[in-house]
């Protein structure tokens, strides 16, 4: 029996479209319809039934997508997690882990068995191709996390501007004006075109530049090893720092640790101030962190209800983008240069 | 179309028996098939086709049922989930995860829609409800963990003997002779039968009696907060001592940084050395942690291979119990008695 893409070809149309029309998710235009048909006649095109009732039942299970076997699962996802879990429960809706990665090969593969209803993307790319493949197998899906091109996209995402501009004016209302961010690896192929390292970035050049601070960002991957290099390099290159802003969870223990070792007290002589990070996580370090609160449990939650409103056919809720908020710890104070001098408020 | 439910209540059988017929699952008595033939044909009941073909067909998708709204998920079952992942793609099989409560309620519900071949079940009871489910939906399943009662289930799990054994004669070799077990909390309503938490308690105070040991276990749940409690708890109530095991993750390093506050060094005064960790975690503390390596990696593959053995026919592989290892970090040495009475190997 022919493809979907063999149809698709002899149309001169995408596999996209085929599936718009076979699947009734969006108007063709009734030229398109036509050639389509013709080309499912001369190839002897038939949809398979199985595979038609599989697409047209309910299954009350949504999936949500996580490159497990790519991206680290820490406690900071698991909480994105089991908080879309709690959610699904509550509107009757079992969610499942897919661990498929971003290439969207597994993806396709389980979606094609017409196992759920809907998918929630997690660790979206800015130009990700698991959103082609929903769109083309006419799954409708949710996203938690942004591609760039966000037309017609249903999505929740942290706030990185709002994050990083709150714990930039943390920072200098106590009286830092010699900040470091400690970024994520953007080299790490992996990770290159990954949105929130990308986002973070961005807000942290621009919110730097607007309080006429010197901008210093080292390029960190997300372990307590590579943050123990990244604490040797601030104190190396850049000895007057006062503050550190550290993107990632493990990263940020192991710069804690690695400015101690090299026998700097936190927040003595430098202030350490995560910006995505868990309160389980915080309190595994001594002094326990001061951090940038992950919304791990709003976003779970609330891509997951958008993705159910849109399944049950109820008005969207609009995007929504949450900021990390402020969770006072004992890892941020007032530089030694303020006390002496007098710069900034308590 | 008369329903399976209203076909049972004609019959004035279940609809378990209505399955079983209509699956071939189970032999049903033939007054029993007679009289539910009989209220299929007076309903007019037709077996779904698309029903049958989903009954029959092989998905070449198992599930990892792991309770993670109860059970914390952390880098630990990251490993066991990663690991059973990769095995399963190696296999040409998908394994994704359900976060499934171990009363078997949400694991009936995901299994009656014959989406998966086979189950990996986690975080395993003594007595689990959930080997009922599988075991009368007919599900093929292999275990990470023990129930009890094994005959005929296939199954890997830590050896938990093996790993007290090799902590205790590691620091006893060292010199130590005044230990404390930091447990889980068996009061914890989630945790009261829980394998790895029982078994562990059981194996130390068979070994510490065995080395003449004083037997001190001090509960715990796993978070850092409570590990700070246990710390105090011991210099308060057994200031002799001099090592610590520590069965969970979080409590380990907050047992670590909660002796610390108290103005104890580790392993200066008193060494500390994790049952179960990930390298990770370990190196989450400063110092880094000494610890009893969880078989993580190896277990979720055994477990997988273990499943998909038994769903190809091939012959099942032996029960595997597989050791944690020490891993050499800075939280253990010699206590100062030893040092100072000269106990001990160097």
């Amino acid at each position: 029996m022919a493809t979907m893409q063999e149809v698709a070809d002899r149309a001169g149309v995408s596999i996209a479209t085929v599936s718009f029309l076979l699947n009734d998710t969006k108007p063709v235009a009734a030229a398109t319809r036509a050639r389509i048909e013709q080309a499912m006649a001369d190839l002897g095109y038939r949809r398979n039934v199985v595979a038609r009732a599989l697409a047209s039942r309910r299954t009350h299970i949504i999936a949500m997508a996580y490159p497990a076997l790519e991206h680290k699962f820490g406690t900071s996802t698991a909480e994105f997690f089991t908080s879309a879990a709690e959610a699904a429960r509550e509107d009757d809706y079992h969610l499942v882990l897919w661990p498929v990665g971003n290439d969207g090969v597994e993806l396709r593969e389980l979606l094609g068995q017409g196992l759920v209803d809907g998918v929630v993307l997690m660790e979206v790319q800015l130009d990700d191709a698991r959103v082609g493949v929903l769109r083309e197998t006419g799954t409708p899906f949710a996203m938690i996390g942004r591609t760039t091109e966000l037309e017609g996209l249903t999505h929740v995402d942290i706030d990185f501007d709002t994050t990083v501009a709150d714990a930039v004016a943390h920072l200098y209302d106590l009286g830092h004006r010699q900040l470091v961010l400690v970024s994520g690896d953007l080299d790490d192929p992996r990770f290159h075109a990954y949105g929130p390292w990308v986002r973070i970035g961005d807000a942290y050049r621009r919110i730097a530049a607007e309080h006429r601070l010197e901008i210093v960002v080292v390029e960190c991957s997300d372990t307590t090893r590579a943050g123990h290099e990244a604490a040797a390099q601030i104190v190396r290159d850049h000895p007057g720092t006062t503050a550190v802003l550290v993107m990632n969870e493990f990263a940020a223990l192991g710069v804690t640790a690695g400015l101690q070792r090299l026998g700097r007290d936190v927040p003595g002589d430098l202030s350490v101030l995560p910006l995505l990070m868990v309160p389980e996580t915080a309190a595994m370090s001594n002094p326990e962190l001061t951090i940038m609160r992950t919304p791990g449990p709003e976003l779970g939650r609330l891509g997951t209800q958008s993705l159910i409103r849109h399944l049950e056919g109820a008005a969207p809720l609009p995007p929504q983008l949450v900021p990390a908020k402020l969770v006072p710890g004992e890892s941020v104070g007032r530089p030694r240069s303020a006390s002496a001098e007098g710069i900034g408020g308590r």
